[in-house]
């Protein structure tokens, strides 16, 4: 069962305190569907510049991600620069210039028209919920969003989410949109709002799922390297709704199974710069530190 | 089997962005005695001044805990005063009267030499470790410290580290100890200074527990109403070896079971301020959240 993903394909020059990446490949489109890929086929709808080079197309390509929803506009792809102090857990943004992402307007191709799976990545909620119209009864829609559009275009995106089943966003987007400080009656208020799921990421304390059947808590994994947490969120949203696409199950099993290999694929993802660590990976990598998450949170112990 | 613990019988007052509370119940000692107390008994050092009400006597004596060792000096009880934000994870001091602990020098009583396990509560590690040369071959060992001894007495705390089966610390002072940012290596670091055990305590964000068998990872209680953050540490503490001593099972099953009950306790300390959330907390109730964290971390689903 295919996704339908809606991003950015972008260049992003990042500094963390282990190193720097000048203009790699980077963008929510991008870490999302590479993640999805392990899982499931993509269909990806993205604008870049003409000065977006060919090995990247033959990268998403050797992912089997379809790129009819790819096109290429006059001028230059959307370029992002941040930096990470130590604690690696929020980006202070450096510079954005959106360039052919500025007059972004998704136009889906025929084929993408009866998508079964949507994702709409962290774009303006009056795009994402234009996209969303034009596919034909969606079985599930995830979006991620952030605080840029929560302060800025907040009616548009209350309005998006009455049709979006699960909402992933971050800990302080969460608190922001609920305008309530306590996490789980923040939660309570978001799901009020539409969405039957909301992911809470946080980091490198792992994700908290609240929905009607109640929480549950996905701890992180305990890396010795966190090189660069640039698409960690979008690779989690990736390896989750690629998950949930490929079993075609949306039990609350399936969804926390689902988070669990939604963690898997952002701690490999930090590994490395850009999207490095998923051009290595292989899909025995995810089970085995699949596993090593079942060992990492029972409760019966690993000496017996 | 019974726990010996060290620590501090203190006045508590706390201003938290829901109410306010003063010259209340608290102190290292009080709040982890009183949570073993759920799991086995306990034995209290600690010292109080002439001003410490029976009232509160009467309560750790409600809670079957032996104050033999609980001496009155002349003078006044320990007092400390601190405020929290809205985030709750970190206290702000805005008084500390040591008062008779200024001269706490503990002599343990004859009946409590040959304990089988001991709580260092967090006072300097050179009375620490004077405590434990008292006692005769204790089969297990914890205790917590903070970034004033990290700074001020990183010898003797490092001296008595050697001696300690578990540390019980917060993730900044693991940090700190170990002069490592990456939790991971930090923890590493700190098991080679003499802990088996190292309980990475992360409040809101739940506990790690480093072993020789590898990282558990513990979440926390998701609540909609943490009132007052203080004493939550002991109280963990309390929770866990508590449990420890009254399975008499040092396993790393034991062990992972332990710091649930441990973050259990932890969970409904929070409710109230000072130790009233204790006074009326019933074993069962015990036994209920342990359920509901169980819910919380598995894998497989509560839908089916």
């Amino acid at each position: 069962m295919s996704i339908l993903v809606v991003g950015s394909v972008a260049f992003d020059s990042v500094e963390t305190p282990f190193g720097k990446a000048d203009d790699v490949l980077g963008g929510s489109g991008t870490y999302f569907s590479t993640s999805a890929s392990f899982f499931t086929d993509v269909n990806l709808v993205a604008v870049v510049g003409e000065d977006f080079p060919s090995e990247h197309v033959d990268f998403l390509r050797s992912r089997n991600i379809d790129l009819t929803g790819l096109t290429t506009a006059p001028g230059k792809t959307f370029r992002w620069a941040g930096s990470y102090g130590y604690d690696l857990n929020e980006a202070t943004t450096l510079d954005t210039q959106l360039n052919v992402f500025a007059s972004f307007s998704p136009q889906l191709p025929e084929a993408y028209l009866d998508a079964d799976y949507v994702f709409l990545a962290n774009i303006d909620p009056e795009l994402q919920l234009d996209v969303l119209k034009q596919v034909v009864r969606p079985k599930l829609v995830a979006c991620d969003t952030m605080n840029f559009w929560i302060e800025g275009k907040r009616d548009a995106l209350i309005n998006t989410l009455k049709y979006v089943d699960v909402l992933l966003i971050n800990e302080g987007e969460v608190r922001q949109l609920a305008a309530e400080a306590n996490v789980v009656k923040a939660a309570q208020k978001v799901l009020d709002m539409g969405p039957k799921t909301l992911v809470v990421k946080r980091g490198e304390y792992g994700a908290l799922m609240f929905t009607e059947h109640g929480v549950f808590s996905a701890p992180a994994y305990p890396l010795e390297n966190v090189f660069d947490p640039t698409g960690a969120g979008d690779t989690f949203a990736g390896g989750f709704m690629g998950y949930l696409a490929g079993v075609q199950d949306m039990s609350d099993a399936a969804m926390r199974q689902a988070i669990i290999f939604g963690s898997v694929m952002a701690s490999f993802n930090v590994e490395m710069f850009s999207l490095e660590r998923m051009k290595s990976l292989e899909y025995a990598e995810i089970e085995d530190r699949y596993r090593k998450f079942q060992l990492l949170t029972r409760f019966s112990g690993i000496d017996e």
